[in-house]
Order: structure tokens, then sequence, then C-alpha cells
């Protein structure tokens, strides 16, 4: 049996940094021991394969519970495929994606989660798994979706934005939190009042104000608030845990931590857009703030802190991507003249564990809190652990050492996400993935990709691991 | 000049509790002067008609913000007409309600209100205006707005319950909540996700829960809080206020003291029969307590502690009835074995001064915080100030001489209410209306009432005064 | 009997505003009269006085429920006497002030209020009344309490600031408290935690921070919040009610809006000073800083609109002066070098009206609430009401007539207070006292001094009667 | 070298529970690795001992941060020494102790310390530390801070209760925490207004109420939550963090959850006794109450749901015991007749762990938070980890083998602590210790004492490490 051993690196989980030797055979680890400890020399004597870590992180590969790869949005797809879109993951130190299978309205959930299981198949470099986005709640639909959590699927994204697209009223929303409650799938929510926001959108066309910077002022942080505690109330009326996405607004945090306070089940994700980017970007001359649309919208740059603090306060439990990337060219460019026809979405996979090395670096967060919000969580969250999101004896061996030393610049010129322009162009971070493992085997290395289409598997899950 | 003189009595406004004699001229309030000045002897005898009310108090008639006489509603009409309703206001010390016009789908504001204009017009023993039930908000209706606020119809009523009847989507109400920005139009919620609710009632009535108490449990505290919470945040983005009508939840006052202390301009208004009754009588059986179903429902008894403590903390700042009368035999009875189909709503005009008596008798509220949630905010509230709901020279002579030391039983055998049962029955309060002045001129004396129909007249109304 | 008459002004008080002439006999007002009706008339015809006040404001003269005229402190007086003091308020506007008599530690009460009545006896040009400072509660003062209430000194304030001179602990001020709960007495506090502040104090004067300035930074408005919150725990534990005295700090409101939104009696009175000034004017070089130095101190521009909204939100009640003036040359001088040792302390008896005035103009309240928290709720508040603080029949004929469109510049060169600056030198405001009468008589009238020392009586007070 | 090994058992961390066999060699653990992996056959064979934990759980050993041995207290002596107290708390699965050491007024810290040393000092069978109560705050002693931060005494208890005894001023208290702030020292704090508490024991005193309930009465809630918000303040001038000892009222909780969404470096303590016990056992007849008198005293029924929520949503991170025994005979009985002579204290460093479990048994908490809360987190906050605390590659090998199915019945007959009394006499639990090791040394084995007086080794601590 091939054997691999990473010697010498600071091993940092959640919970722990220590520095220890890590043994693997068979795509798991085995084994931890003491660096210091004779014994673990015997280790490499056997091993197929030893990694040298010194001064290194070992960490878990991160697990980014929110991509939207090949998602079709205001008639065009998102440009990244699994395939590309999973590599460019791994080069960022990511080795599990979660992402969004779509019900479409008058279809049933499994149309919805075959048509990404074959876009998906044979595709990906690292381990993945679905959601599944319920656009048409009906009688069908509930009784599926006990199917699908038995199967592995077991978290449904809902809509309280996008009326006439994947816009859920309250009552179909009560529904699918009803039966979640009973079958333990977890429903995510896109808390948006679209309802109003549309108006708001109607509104500002029909006065000429058709620049990308008004998408971010008819999304009103207000109505995102109102959504969040809207979705909370209907949560608590069904008995049932609730997690909102992509939270981007200081407003709607407040509401998340009130319904902690009080013991609820209710989490919240937020993403690196809204943690390093802002309106500002929004309002970039030339039609460049169309980059930057995507919903939740940036909100002005006052919002970080309170977004940091939520992040250190466990208000946050989770950072993903929301990675869901179009060009500008030919796709942003939809929305010119028209903020609304802009397709909403940013790049982002690769990016994520780097800038959250970053906020390491610059004091927002501690090193265990960034493998709790980009791994152990999101695993937890979406029962995948411990065999994703932890580095202990029986986890998978999706390991990525990092260098927290090396610099490097963020831009479309060297990044690997299938799309002609970063959200983050010429920033630069400390700190750079070296080595990524998934399940043992390379993926990447040597500031090579040595994986392979196809070696990441589909990864049911089981129901969520987070509740208190 | 007729002159009429009130003297000896306390007179009490909101603001002041003075021994004062009250000169009324021509309808109108002409001169307050000491009782023991020596030159009121004068006024006594120049006048028409000199009250003695020592020992007893002269307070601003009571203005009843909220009234449905005629109400069509589940295939039947509220029970009191304009004639009986506003007869029974005066017999209870209430000497101005406002009631609502109701606009149809797909018919005109104006339609509605002629409609109600022709059912009051020379029917009532008191003055009276209209608030307007926007029913179907649209780019027609929303211009209409303007035109009434212009004539004296200056509030428009939202529903975020029933829908399918008076509902409006969060979209339409927005818009109404702009306009009223605009054109000074104060904007009145029914706060309930009746969307959800809806689905409550469906799964209640499903699994055989038909009694009369299972409407007190599909109406969840939670919906209630909800959808205030909602109405608060559209109207900080519409930038407009708000009053909510009828609040019965801890959970949604709770919405509305953490609104009001960020300053903004919301108001709350409860009813008697949140103050005074529970989910205990929801339950009574032998389906009694179909007399006890409207909405938003009655509440466990514990929420009765947080609306009084609303009602003292001015987080609450007006009474009103909702009177909205349906017989138990042949109206309520249609409800049987289906409480869905139980008309909504209870008599209570009569009864609203008295019961507020009995709360300041009870400890719960001043004298003087009597007269202001029940005359003198909700004048202020919907325009009428200061021609009604205080004492002061200039103002209407709606006065009410009132004994604060007779007993009486509220029953539905000696009420003037026309509907076969008190929502009271057999509760003894303290205190009790002796005379009933209308701009002057006597519509309960003696325990009789010596008004007529049409004596009441219509008042247009200016817009909110009690703005901060 | 002499008789006087107000023809033609707007009377406003704390609950209305109606164009009437009010009559007024012996002191008193005898009666309010419709202006337009006939008989007023005849009023005029009888009175020995008559003011014509058409386009005018008649308002109640205001109460100004804070002031220390000869305060002895620091080794120094408060440079106005009770004459030059109370005929600055008439000059302001103000026909009350409440001041504060002081206990010496060792002494009793009784001797601190014989040396008060000593030094306002026969001084004054408006009517006065006593609080009581508690600076040694022991058995004996704590009886006292008692005998002073009865006696019409209902309220008494403790320190949590000033050690060693004013302060007492908080087993003192339980007491004092619990003994308030009994008698009735108020409790007033002076809330900043003055141990944590000297540690600080000490701190700053070692380190060579000894401008001005640093009195503002010592003084952290979190040890203004911290002694609010700690004195309405006490308030609680005691089942008495509280007030806080000059409140400054948004930190410290938040907490009088925690209490009150719970139905607490906890009160809260901020000044002009907090209203109009900041650490702006703390930190003005030349140590002119010195003349806004005053405890609670001045704070950061952005409470100020934290304050104005509590006003609006009626989580302040009262807006008193705190007035305690001492001149920039020779007593504010002693802090040169030392800001500990500038005596603390603002002029202000005479601009509180205006500046109140001003902020109607400005928007920030309405013409009713002007009066509400600078007459009507200090009357309220310390048992004054009604004979002080409305224009009703039978109250005290303290009126002011009020040009609301004259414009005033404030300044030193002008103003009657003995102090030689102004808070506000050079501010413009719109609005100007006219007339002044107390109990009658006039005391300012034609911009002229035409009242007497002595005029004003003490007033025995009675007990709070703003209590919900 | 010696070799133990845990074969066949659930590993459970803070973090993740594993089905792991552990390798202990020179008392720390060297590694974990997967319980089916073939090469942990090889361990055994070369292990000097192998513990089958098949069926177990493998858990840290718990840290408890708060006990009392031997403390001067009330004229008497806390019944366990360090060698019966220690013993005890093994024999319960505690393998560290943080005790206090105390500074008597008008000593130096190092006398105290000193003192403490001598007492434990070849006494423990485990490990142990010491934090330093400050009872003489001044200049000599916050120099000394410096010097025991330095040797690994990093924390700093202070009190405000028990005026005349351990009581500091805030001014004490604001130096104290400037001074951690600066050197890394934690202050903890007895949050109660002692000086408060006072005056209510004398008054209940004077009026007879004398028995042990009234301990309760008079330390009020609202004076626990007034002192841990005073302290919160204080913290913030100071800008240090701050950590709450023995929370048991609802509303200090509250002020903890509200500091803490502020994302303030505010933590908190709770002890078994105020999750398990209540009121109702103070006022136990025949003076038993007196075995339940401890401060902060037991709280109503009701607190105790808030406070599990606390431990679920981590507004509480530590459960510590707060051990202070004192024997019912001779001890808790110099207080009959004067509640106010009890001793303070509960014994309860045996029963901790245990009780925890039970919590995971009753669904309060989950096995992972047991271990946070009484193992890894105390261990964190106090600067043990990684070698206390968790069970990791480099870890001290404290480890207990606990049997989750155990059922056993707490009494005085069957305890090991010394003192003739179980606040928890016949509650039943499941779970049960059955070894524990210390430092890879058995100590408890087979339901016998096998370590030794002496074993445990005085532990220096590094700074917190449990900073956000």
């Amino acid at each position: 049996m091939s054997r691999t051993v990473i010697r010498g690196g600071l091993v940092i989980t959640a919970a722990d940094e220590v520095h220890a030797d890590v043994l693997i055979e068979a795509g798991r680890v085995v084994a931890l021991a003491a660096h210091d400890s004779e014994f673990t020399a015997g280790w490499s004597a056997s091993a197929g394969r030893v990694i040298d870590a010194a001064g290194k992180y070992v960490i878990p590969g991160g697990v980014d519970a929110h991509t939207h790869m090949e998602l079709p949005f205001g008639g065009t797809f998102a440009s990244d495929t699994f395939e590309t879109g999973s590599r460019a993951a791994a080069w960022g130190g990511t080795t599990t994606i979660i992402d969004f299978a779509v019900q479409s309205v008058g279809h049933s959930l499994r149309e919805g989660l075959d048509t990404w299981h074959a876009k998906a198949d044979a595709q990906c470099a690292i381990d993945y798994g679905f959601h599944m986005i319920l656009a048409d709640v009906n009688e069908d639909s509930l009784k599926e979706m006990d199917v699908l959590v038995e199967e592995g699927v077991t978290s449904f994204k809902l809509f309280m934005a996008y009326p006439g697209v994947f816009y859920s009223d309250d009552g179909k929303i009560l529904r699918a939190m009803q039966r979640g409650a009973a079958n333990g799938g977890l429903i995510m929510m896109h808390a948006e009042n679209g309802i109003a926001i549309d108006v708001l959108v109607e509104q500002a066309l029909a006065a000429g104000r058709t620049d990308p910077r008004y998408h971010g002022e008819v999304r009103h942080a207000l109505l995102e608030a109102e959504a969040t505690h809207r979705a909370i109330k209907l949560a608590q009326v069904a008995g049932s845990p609730l997690y909102v996405v992509h939270v981007s607004a200081e407003e709607a945090l407040a509401e998340l931590a009130t319904a902690r306070d009080k013991g609820l089940n209710v989490f919240g994700e937020t993403c690196p857009q809204y943690l390093f980017l802002s309106t500002d970007n929004l309002a970039e001359p030339d039609f460049e703030g169309s980059k930057y649309v995507c919903s939740t919208p940036l909100r002005p740059k006052e919002h970080q802190a309170a977004l940091w603090r939520g992040l250190r306060t466990n208000d946050l439990q989770v950072v993903s991507t929301d990675h869901c990337p179009f060009c500008f060219s030919g796709q942003k460019e939809l929305g010119r003249g028209d903020f609304s026809k802009i397709p909403n979405g940013l790049p982002g996979v690769e990016n994520r564990m780097d800038l959250l090395h970053q906020a390491v670096v610059d004091g927002h967060i501690s090193r265990r809190r960034w493998i709790e919000i980009a791994a152990a969580t999101p695993a937890r969250m979406f029962g995948l652990y411990p065999r994703k999101g932890t580095i202990a004896p029986g986890a998978d061996a999706d390991i990525v050492i990092y260098d927290p030393h090396a610099e490097q610049v963020i831009s479309a010129e060297t990044h690997h996400m299938n799309v002609d322009y970063s959200a983050y162009e010429g920033k630069r971070v400390t700190g750079q993935v070296e080595t990524v493992l998934s399940r043992g085997e390379p993926v990447i290395d040597g500031k090579a990709f040595v994986g392979r289409a196809g070696h990441g598997q589909y990864t049911p899950r089981g129901t969520c691991q987070y509740l208190i």
C-alpha cells in the first residue's frame, strides 16, 4: 500500500496547532505523530512519498460550500465549467466544492440533479457535492426532498429574491422549512426582498439610473436585513434550522446575531468580496463596476468591520465564495445601459484561502479561525465531517501545504479561473498554496497542476452536524 | 346664540386636570374658566343649558379610529350599520369614528369611497371620517391617493394578510408608502404574514383542527412580529411613517419599540380585546370561541402585561376598537367545522371608553393617559386635532360627562350595538357615561339617547399631526 | 381685583396650540377663551392691563429644574446670586427655578436647607424651589428626608462622582433610594463613576495632560454610561424611580432607553450645552476651553444627534441648564496648568428657552415639545403641576409672550447673568422673550426688567407627578 | 522508554470525534492513529501498557480553573487540602486544577503565592497552577503583577464583593485592568455589588431574616448583573479582556452576551451548582439550606435554562467548580441564626465532569462541547494549551477513559472529597470515570486510586490564548 508522509510542518486545524508528521495511506490520514518522536522516522522509510513541510502549514483542504459552475443566468452561463472551476479551486487550496444543482420551474428535482451530475461527472479535479436549488416548491418537490436527503443532497436553497425566476413566496418557504425540519435537510436562503427590490429597479431604470452602481443602491441593505429577519421567523415557526448565504449588510448580520443570542440554529455565510470589496468598486467608471455586480451586492466599506467582527464572534460561521464568474467581455457587457441585465456574480473560488490567510496576517482572525471558517465549519455544516475539514486519523487526506511567507499578486494574468478579469486585480497577499493532496493524491505540486479531471468524486453528504 | 355651560366638573385632557367650567357656543368650546372664579356665574345666567358636572369628569369625546360598519366579509356583512354603530359609539362616550372605506380589486378608490359615503350619509349620530382601504395598488389608485389626501381622506390601510382579498405584496406596499411619503397620507398596516398563515390554515384544517381556537394557533405571534418588522423596514426604505393597526403580540410590540428607539415615525394601535381577552376565550367550548375570532387573533394572557406596558411607555399610542361585529347566530356560525370561515371581528365600539377607564381604576394607566390614547392621540394621528380630542377654546364641543364612580355590568342585554352577544358579557366595570355632547348638542343624556341619525357630519381630516 | 388680559396670541402648551385670549386675576389664570369669541371683548374692558400678543406665542414660563446659584465649588462660588441669577432667568423666559440646597458632610439637611433659604430669601425675581443635595447619607439624614418631603423639598440629589466631596457609595445610594421609594422623594443622580475617573485624572496629570480638553477625555463616556446603568439597577432593587441629571453621552442615553422600554420609572435630563456645544469647544486654545468645563463633560459632536433623538423619543424628558457660572477671569483660571482645578460649570439660565426655540426653528423638536421639555414636564417631574408649566384655569399666571420672529445674538455683552463670558458667544438665534409675567406681575416688559428682588416666592413642591 | 497505548476508544476533543488509538511516551501523547489501521498493532506489541478502551470515550482530562483548597474564609478553612482535593479531582476525571493563591491586605503578592506553593507542594495527585487573588491593589502589587505573569501566574482575581476583605473599588479595578492590558495578565472578576449587598444583608438580619435562603435574596440577581456590566465597562476603558467567574444570574449573562456581540474579549464561567441546583435548595429546612450557600448565590430554577443556552451559544465559555468545601458540621453551622456567617462555598471538584456528561445525556450540550467547556477552553483561557485540554501529538498525556454507559449515584458516602455532605446527594447520573492518566501515569485505575501525592506538578502558565 502506498504511503505518503508529510514531515515537519505545523498542522493547523480548527482546534489545534501541533508540530506533527502526518501519515497517509489509501487516501486517508492514518496517523499523526509528534514530529520529534523517534518513530516517525520509520514512517518515512516505508513511505512512497515524503513531503517536507518544514516551515510550512499543513492544513485541511478548503471546503467551498457555495459555487456555481456553468450556472445559467440572465441568458448566459457562468464561465467556469466543473473542469476549469474545480481545477482553479485546487490551485487555491480548496479540495471540496459544493455546487448548486438547479431545479427548473415545472420540472422535478431529479431532473435538475441529473443535469448537474452530467455536467460534473468525470470533470472535477477535486471532490464535490451538491446542494439543490428549490425553484418550484410543490407537493412533488417536497416529497423529492426526502429522497435527496437520503441520497446525500442534504441542503436546499431557496430565494426570497429573483421573482419569476428562483423566487419562492413565504408559504413555499415555510413548507420547505417544515419538510427540512422533518427530513434533516438544511434550508439555505438567499435573503433579499426581491419583490420590493424589483420596484426599486424599475424606478431606477425609469429615472435613467442605469449604471452598475445603482445595482448596489436598489438592493437596499435594509431589504437584506428584512428578508433575513423574515427567514428567521419562518424558520422559528417551522422549527427548522436556517443557513443564510452571502450575508453582506451589517443590518442583516445584526438579525443573525439577535437570533443566535436566543440559541436558535441560525447560521450565516459571508464571502471574500464583502470582506475586501465595496460599493467603491461598483462605482468604478467605464462600466468597470459591472465586474463587481453580484447579489447580495457589495456594501459601503463601513460594513466590512461588522463582517469581520461577525466572523470573530461566530455570528458568521462560514466564508464561501459564491463563485459565479462571468467574463467582462461579452457577458458583463450584456448590462451596458441597464444594470439589471448584468449577470450577477464574481469569480473567486481560487482566491478564498489566500484572502482569508491575508486576514490572518492583517489580524482580523486567528490561524485556527481561518481553518474553521474555510474548512472545518463548512464541512460540519453540510455533513462532510470528519471526512473533510480536518486532519485527523480516518479523515480523507485532503491536505494543503501552505507557505505562510510567500508573497503573490492576484491577477487575471496568473489565475486559473476561466474568466477574463480578477475582482482582486493587483492585490498583494502574503501566503500561497504549495502542495495540494486530494485523498492523498497530488493535485497541485511545485506550482504545477498534476491532477486530472475525473479524480474528483461526487461525495454524498450527511445532514448538518453543526446544530446546537 | 345658544350657550351651554358645564359646571363644576374635573376637566381632564391628555395634558391637564383642572377644575373648570366649560362654556360652549355654536357647537364649539369657547372658554374654560376656573370653577371658583366669580365670573363663571355669569355664564350660567346667560346659558340655555347648564350641566352640573360636580363630582364628574368632563372629558373630550372618544375618537375611535378603527371601525368597520357594514363591512362585507366572508360572504356576510358586519351587523352594525352606521346608524346603529354610531349610536352605540355615542352610548359609550365616543363622539368620532373613523371608518374604513373599501376599494374593491379592479375598482377605483373613488368608487369605494362613494359607496361608503352612501352608507354613512345621514345615518350617523356622531361625526365620522374615513380611512381608505387600498386593496388594489396600481398606477391609477396611487394617483387617486393624492386626490383623497386633498379631500381629507388622509390615511390608507394595506393588508399583509388575506391573500386574494385585501392582500398587497411588498412591492405594492412599498409603492403606496412612497406615495404616502410624498402626499402626506399615512399608511396603516394590518401586519400579519398572510401567505404563511394560509399554509398553516390549510394544514390545520387538513389535520382536522377545525375549532375556533386553531384560529389563534395558526395566526402565529411570530408571523405578526415578522410582518410588523417587514412593514417597518419597507417604511424606512420608502421614508414614510407607519401606523400598525391592532397590535396583539408581545413580539410585534417589541419590533415597534425597537423602531421607535431609533426615532422612526412608527406607531402602534392596540384594542381592548387584546388587553382584556385571551386565547382562553377562543378555547371556550360549544363553538363559543367563535365570538372571539378576529385578526390579529387574541393571544395567551401573558401578552396582556406587555401591551399595558407598551401603552405606558408610549410604544403603543392608540387604543381603537376594530369594531366589526358579527352575530353569533347566523354569522359566526358560518364557520362551524371550519374556523377559517368564521367572520373575523368583534363588537366593541360601545365598550372602549369604559374598559379603558377600568384600566385607570386597575392602575394600568393614568387618567390623562386614558384620554390621550382614546381621544387626543387618535385625533392628532389622523389630522383631527384640535377640533377633536381635546377640550380647549376653539375645539368642537364633543364632550362627555363621565361618572367615575358608577358601576355597570357589560352585557348584550343592555348594550346598544346590533349584535347578539357581548365579548365582555358579565364584566363589571366602574365608571359610566352620563352625558354626551356632539358639537354642543346632547346625544346621550340622563341615560337616554337624545340624538338623531344625521346629526353626525362627515369630517374631512388633515394629515398626521403626530410625527416626530 | 386687578385683571390682566393677553389678547390675540397663540397659546402653546405641551398639549395644545390654540388662538385664545387669557384672563388673569389675582396672579392666576382664570380663563381661556377663543380669541374670536365675542365675549372676550368684555374681558379687555374690565382689565387693568391688556397685553397685545398678536403674532406672538403665549407660553408657560420656563421651569429650570437645575440651577446652582452661589454654589461653593473648588474653593470659589458660582458667580450668580439668587438675585442676579433669577433675574437673568426671567430675562430668558424662565419663571421658576429649582436650585440645589447642599448638605455638608457632618451636617444636617436642615442646616443646608436653612443656608440656602437664607441665600434666596427676598432675593428672587421669580418663584423658586429647592432640591436637596444629600452629601452625607446616614440614619439621621435619611430620617430628615421624610420631613423635607413633607415640607415640599421632594427631590434629593446624589453623586456617583466627586469622591471626598459629594460622593455617595452604592450602599448609601441604595439606602436613599429605598427611603425615597417610601416617602415619595425623587432621587436625582449625577451619574459618573467618580472613583474610576479620579484614577484617570491622576494619570493624565502625571503624564502632563493638563489642558482643559483632558477634562473631557478622562471623564469617559463609558463611565457615564456605567454609572447610569448602575443607578438604574440600584433603583430597581430599591423599587424607586430615578432621575438622571445632565445626560451627555449617547451611551448613557442608551441605558435610559433600555430601562424605559421595560416600563421603569427612569428619567433623563440633558442641558443646552450638550445639545449645542462639544469637545471642539473644550479644545479651544489659550485656555478658552476652560469656559466649557462642566461635568458630565461636553462630548464629541456625534453625540448631539443622539440627544436630539432622545428628546424626540422621550427617552430624555427634561432640558435644564445646570446653570453654575464661574467667571473666566479669576475663577476658571484657577485651573491653569491643572484642568482638575477648573471650577465645573457653565452659565446658561438665561439662554435655555431661546436655544430650545432655535431647536424648533431648526426642526429638531416641535413647538409643543419645546414647552413640554422646558416647562410642563419639569413642573410635573418635581411636583409643581398644574401651578407651573401650563396655561390653564387655576394655574399660576407665569406666562411669557414670545416673539418667534425676533432675531438676537447671544453675547456676554448683552446677557444679564453675572459672568464674564457666554458659552454661546456670537450665536445667532431666532426668537426672543418680549414680556414675562410671574403670577400675573410683569417682570420683563418691553425689553426692560420691571420686576423686583423678593417678588419671587419659595414654592414648596409635591412629589413627582410623572410616574407611570 | 515506557509506552502506553490506548486502544479502540472514541477519542473526543473539542473539535473531533475519531476512533483512534493513542500512543503515549514519556508522559506525552506521541501519536494518534486510526484504530483500523494495521500498524497500530505494532504499537501494542511494543507498549508497556495497553489500555482497552473499546466502547469507551478517550477524553482529555478535565481542567478545573476555579478551586479553593484550604481557603481561609470566615474564620475557618475550606476542608479539602491540596492532597485530598486534588485526589478527589482525579477521581472525577479532572487532571489539572488552577487554584487561587491569596494576597492578604498589607502583604505582597509574593508572600501569598509562597504560602500557596507551600500548601500545594508535594501534595497534589495531579498537575496544578495558580491564579492570584489581588486583595490589595497598590503601586507595589501592580508591579508584582508583571513579575508573576513572567513566572506563569497569568491571571488575577479581583472582587467587587466582600468589602473589607477582598473588595477592590472601581479605581483599583481599573488600575489592575490597565496593568493586565499591558502585561498580558487576565483579570478575573467576582462580579457582585458587595457594597449594596452589605446594606441588604444588614437590613435582612435586622428584620430577623436570618435563614440561609435570605443569602439568596439579599445577593440580588440585578446586583450581579450590575457588577458584571460595570466590570465590562471598566475593561473597555482599560482596553483589557475580562473573565467573569461563577456567573449565576440570567441578567448577568445577558450583559456578557451584549458585550460579546460587540466583539469584546469578555468571557464568562459558570459552575455545576448553578446549572443543577437552585434557590429551592437554599430553602431546605433545618438549616440544610446552608449546604448550598455560595456566592454568587444559587438562583431560582428559571435561570438554569438561560445558563444552558449561554453554554450552547458560547456566551459562557467555561464550567469550573469554584470548589470550596466546608463541612456542614462545625463549619456551615457557624452561620446558624445568621446566614451571613455561613462560610461561602460548595464541594464539587469531583462531580463536574460527570454532571456535565449528564448534560450531554440530557441533550443540553454535545459531547464535543462537553470537552470544550470542561477542558479545552479553560486550558486555552489560562495559557495551558496545547499541553492540557486536548489529545494531540505533543500534548501531556492527561487522559481519561470514560464509560458513557455506567450509572452511578452521587453521594457523600462514596465521594472522595473531604467534606461531610454532597450538594448532589442521591443524584443518579449516567457515565463514570474508569481510568485517569496524568502525564501518562495512572492515577485512577479500575476504580482505585493508584496515584500519589506529589506526582502532580506545579505548572506555570502562558497568557490567555482565547482572545479574539
